[in-house]
């Protein structure tokens, strides 16, 4: 009956969790209902939230410094997010695949966001990254899918590190503690589509970008 | 096993919906995975996308003047991304219950955005309406769930119409053309929680407000 999928998209779900899907379908535990019709503001809910979350900070260690948060948007809601959030002064970017280069296009609508690096073949070497001085953060994704590269190690910087890690988060131990922002999208490595994951250290300042006009 | 729920956050779900979604979690037909694994780009959801668009076109009679969108983010990203595409030089809002209030402190933000109307007790007349003159639109909520009042007309206005329907959509034949903007949160009257739909006349001008600044 199942095929075996080797989708670079959403990933294959363990049997065992579809299965356990399927018989919550109309009737998750004695809650009377299915898990989607319930209130986000219902005990049953958010004990399945506070779990899930609890689950994914042990499994990688997440510091007490550091936030889990469950979004929606994807990761290209996040290319925007991130330099609305964090970007005050300039951010590096090293550009190794697709979806690098996304993210940095959309960080230079909002300000000065310099590309560093940029190969398609291959990942820079920690000596190879000329950082700009007084950046805000240092971005970078930890895996190309198309190309088949991937940083073998954790890029050391003055700045914040940013992370995209949609396809390989989950895959071996990080330090965590490392990095100012860590996002993935959930749907190849944790979880369906629909889902993205930030972890972001909660000391990093948030500065509210949007255009505010007075009258 | 099934409870009575008349909660006014996400809605009931139709049992036969729930048995089928059930059925098809481990297979969706002859898919091989479930579509919970499938990808965004394969026949087998665009088959799913496109069928669910045009039940929902036939089902609200929508215009070849209108584009249907299935969306992340709530009601809430729209209170957003509605002044950050439409509004250029002024819009008015309606206040009459907890949803408009929040959609026009976030409007705002972005540019000039009056209260026209404010009352929790009531809906107002078209006569009360007194519109400012040249706005982008005119944004009012079609039925607003914690004080039980719903517009029973449909407001003329020079403006184009934004309306948010979280809370009524589908429960009555509404003239689609007569309005700019519709949109609603799936997880009252539509679907699971998730999924927002917008509704969105093609004509009407959208305008990147993201700040753009050069160096």
């Amino acid at each position: 009956m199942r095929v075996y999928n080797f989708s670079a998209g959403p990933g294959v779900m363990p049997e065992p969790v579809l299965e356990q899907a399927k018989n919550e379908l109309l009737c998750y535990g004695d809650a009377g209902m299915s898990v989607m019709e319930m209130s986000h503001r219902s005990k049953a809910f958010l004990d399945i939230f506070n779990e899930t979350k609890q689950n994914l900070k042990e499994l990688l260690q997440v510091p007490d410094t550091h936030e889990i948060l469950f979004l929606q948007g994807g990761a290209t809601t996040q290319f925007s997010a991130i330099p609305l959030n964090l970007l005050q002064t300039a951010a590096d970017y090293a550009v190794t695949g697709e979806f690098s280069g996304k993210a940095w296009q959309e960080a230079k609508k909002y300000g000065r966001a310099e590309r560093i690096f940029e190969s398609c073949d291959r990942i820079p070497t920690q000596e190879e990254l000329q950082f700009n001085a007084g950046t805000d953060y240092f971005y970078y994704c930890a895996n190309n899918t198309i190309y088949g590269t991937e940083w073998n190690y954790t890029p050391e910087a003055e700045a914040e590190l940013v992370c995209d890690m949609s396809s390989d988060i989950l895959s071996k131990p990080i330090d965590v503690s490392k990095y100012g922002l860590i996002y993935a999208g959930a749907q190849k490595s944790m979880a369906p589509a629909g889902l993205t994951v930030v972890i972001i250290k909660k000391s990093l300042p948030a500065k509210n970008r949007a255009p505010r006009r007075r009258y």
